[in-house]
């Protein structure tokens, strides 16, 4: 038996997410079948971190484990065959030790989210990026968004959902950017809550159009109320970008 | 009565070119309809440069007159409501001199094209870039490219169907340059053959693996002969950058 980790690019749009569901086809759902039609085998996929619908993954980090013998350019080609036509691609499959595991070892998540800034619509980079009208000030966003980073409870920023055990978490990184009409949103952490980065992006939005402060944003943080901070952005403008171990 | 200009951003996937067919939508027809459901005008719309079934736009100029008056604001907002849910997105649209001709005043257009060069299949790219597997060597590429700046005659890079009068184009830049697993190549000339990029790129393909010189690539322009250069590089990674006047 072996462990595999897989590196992913994925397109989220035509998926319910990562999570097999019952009402749509997800990511986990079409990389277990292509495994098992490669291989014969069922194997449950682990992922480091389970995208919502619509997400998308530049450098999305999953395991799982194979009798069945094969080189890492092997199963990654093949793997790349059997996926076909899903837009789901596998950058690299490496064999790892059985200690590996793609959630539980993961030292640190980071992702981007992007926001393309302009009046007219999108028609390149619909349900790619998120679509603001308002005029943003990346740097204000940037600048309010230092109040988010280093360990907090982040309660204001978390989904009704989340099954987290604690909402405290420690924020490594909240970068903003513009680059041309398009504004990044660059985050990284240990781990994130559910939405928290959705969440941290939308209310950033209302910084960035000059509704709100830094202080307005330190004061929602500190309220650990959800209904105290922004919108939820849209997913379209997720993307997982990489898994550290 | 008003001359516009627009600007225009697209998706070319779903269309079977700019220009109005039978066989499918086009850019053009699409966006004329827009302009009669806004305006209750039968207008026909000319463009700076016709592209190909699948090739985009970032910035295609294209120019049409209105007996209703508008403002350039409106107009643009109004039609890009009219347009949906197509994807093509009216940058800007402009109030011009009736001498203004969106192709005949064009003083230079520009494309990109993208290459993602890995061996992965694209899943977030497909339809947007053309993938090459094997590895390409940009500098040599854009070494090699340096052949084909200048005045000549393009023969061997202009498809069959061509109905310029002349195959002598003075091409002002071509450039390759790599950034991360993408090879871009920019394009820059007064006006193009039909083809003309997509035959470059699809030569300079040859270079970037090694399989041609930039001494190959000057017999093949010097042959004036389409059989002496190489294939035609796919649509999907083309871009209609800009046109200047």
């Amino acid at each position: 038996m072996q462990r595999w980790k897989l590196t992913l690019e994925y397109d989220g749009r035509p998926f319910v997410g990562w999570q097999r569901q019952d009402n749509g086809p997800s990511v986990q759902q079409t990389l277990e079948e292509a495994i098992e039609r490669l291989s014969g085998e069922t194997v449950r996929v682990h992922t480091s971190g389970r995208t919502d619908a619509g997400v998308h993954a530049l450098g999305q980090v999953c395991h799982f484990d194979l009798e069945k013998p094969f080189t890492g350019l092997k199963l990654r080609d093949a793997l790349n065959f059997h996926l076909r036509p899903a837009p789901v691609a596998v950058l690299l499959a490496e064999a790892v030790p059985e200690d590996f595991h793609a959630r539980m070892t993961c030292l640190g998540r980071s992702y981007v989210f992007r926001i393309v800034n302009r009046r007219a619509p999108l028609a390149l980079e619909t349900g790619r990026a998120w679509h603001v009208m308002r005029p943003l000030d990346a740097e204000a966003m940037h600048a309010a968004a230092q109040v988010l980073v280093g360990r907090h409870d982040f309660t204001s920023f978390r989904a009704a959902l989340c099954q987290a055990n604690s909402p405290v978490k420690t924020l490594e990184r909240l970068a903003v950017e513009r680059v041309g009409e398009e504004v990044r949103v660059h985050a990284a952490a240990r781990s994130f809550l559910h939405h928290q980065v959705r969440n941290m992006v939308g209310t950033l939005e209302l910084v960035g159009a000059g509704k709100w402060s830094a202080d307005d944003l330190r004061r929602a943080l500190e309220a650990r109320n959800r209904s105290a901070a922004g919108p939820t952005a849209p997913p379209d403008g997720l993307y997982f970008v990489n898994a550290r171990y």
